[in-house]
């Protein structure tokens, strides 16, 4: 890394789904050679487009959005092969009767909110009138017919869900839908800093991967650790890591690809050029 | 620690003086369960008096202006038994000449520019004009005789004095002035806090101890660690850690009195109480 002086800037999602990369990163060292920014995705996903951050994790949408200023790092991703339990569709109607009715979309999801308008529009044939909406499901519940919401506040409803209401765990649905994994979030450097300090983004990345693999391997005890301070039991949030798939194999790509089919079909983002995405060279 | 879900909010100094307690914690696996605010002293100082912060580092000096609000946890401070390295006056005329010439303080220092303006007018008789100043050398000596720096810029100075300057090791000088360590930072607990939650409380204080013995063991693979990113080769980093003293013990209380005592009758702080300081019960 002798081309580079200051450390990269490189940020972490301040959410429980995140929680064992982190784990990961202290304990084999890793903070040390990382200027670590925590906050929400959503403001992850603006400070990498902005160039305020190097390296990080975007949600998918938003490298979508920005692929032309964005390299994905290999074998990397946060998403699921099946139930995700984090991201989800709360309701108080069956889902086709939600069309043209008020949908909430929690204001820190990007993917996760398209996903839902996708599922909504072409499996349920529904177009509700949608309004973005702070992340609380009370509040939500309040103005709307259902509401999207990820993160810790959804892994609560999650295992707390209100009477009358209806959870759809939105990871699943989309197995369901297309019998394969959902990519939420990905990790991106930014491509004029790959060109720049291409040691810096293979050392990121190594240490990502050596972090994921020690948090795998550690699993339980991150939970144990978790407990101690998050309003989850060590159990609860063991079989949560356990349902996030922080791998992005062969299927997963094809599950991103597909998102990105639909997502440009939309109009909610550019379609990815036929050989994308285009990774980082590590 | 069940008498409370939030982690502690836990100030650490974002200078290389704290780097090796940052990496205690982190080998330790302690940093999961604090919520560590890294920044300058100087703000570290202010959030802990306006209780943004349960727990963290104080300047020895801001500690003694709000002591009646604060418990100290034993055994840990910054500081030096001799040389420090890292708090200096840079002259660039004999101290005893600097009698109403401009002296520039360094902004981020709270415990070293008191401790110069001591030596000056105590040891050499020399009561200059004072003005504050952002801590750089250069502008600095631009508008000043001499200045006091801390932290990262002042351990380059002392590494890369310009011609025509001396620097005073403000630590050092303490030494052969008083025969006594000096304390720079102590970390302290807010009373209100401690009084709620004393079972955090000893916890993070056994975190902090852990962290430091960690380190202790560790610092020449610190060093190394640090001098990756840092402005210094390793063997610098190792001779500065070295140079530090984190310890509080009888002889470093003795020091921290005696540096009251005189910042009391320069009417700097209040006295402190008989048997001051007074320690938080872990």
């Amino acid at each position: 890394m002798s081309d580079r002086v200051e450390r990269p800037r490189v940020g972490h999602i301040q959410f429980l789904n995140c929680l064992p990369i982190y784990w990961g990163l202290m304990r084999s060292g890793a903070l040390l050679d990382v200027d670590l920014r925590k906050d929400t995705p959503d403001r992850l996903n603006a400070a990498l487009v902005a160039g305020d951050l190097d390296i990080g994790p975007i949600s998918l949408v938003e490298y979508l959005r920005h692929a032309d200023e964005l390299l994905l790092l290999p074998g990397l991703a946060v998403g699921s092969d099946g139930p995700v339990l984090s991201v989800n569709l709360v309701t108080s109607r069956p889902l086709a009767e939600l069309d043209g009715r008020p949908v909430a979309l929690g204001s820190t999801s990007r993917t996760g909110v398209l996903l839902a308008q996708m599922l909504l529009a072409d499996k349920y044939g529904a177009e509700p009138e949608y309004f973005r909406c702070p992340p609380d499901l009370t509040q939500m519940m309040m103005e709307a017919d259902a509401g999207v919401l990820i993160g810790d506040p959804a892994l609560r409803a999650m295992h707390e869900t209100p009477r009358d209401l209806t959870v759809i765990d939105l990871g699943q649905a989309w197995r369901e839908w297309t019998s394969l994994p959902m990519v939420f979030a990905v990790w991106a450097v930014r491509k004029d800093f790959a060109a720049a300090h291409p040691g810096v983004v293979k050392e990121v990345h190594e240490a990502f991967q050596r972090s994921r693999d020690l948090c795998l391997d550690e699993l339980d005890t991150v939970a144990e650790a978790a407990a101690r301070w998050e309003p989850f039991d060590a159990l609860t949030l063991a079989n949560y890591f356990r349902a996030l798939d922080f791998s992005l194999g062969r299927r997963q790509v094809e599950g991103l690809r597909e998102f990105a089919r639909r997502a440009a079909a939309r109009g909610a983002a550019p379609a990815l050029p036929p050989d994308g995405p285009v990774f980082a060279q590590v």
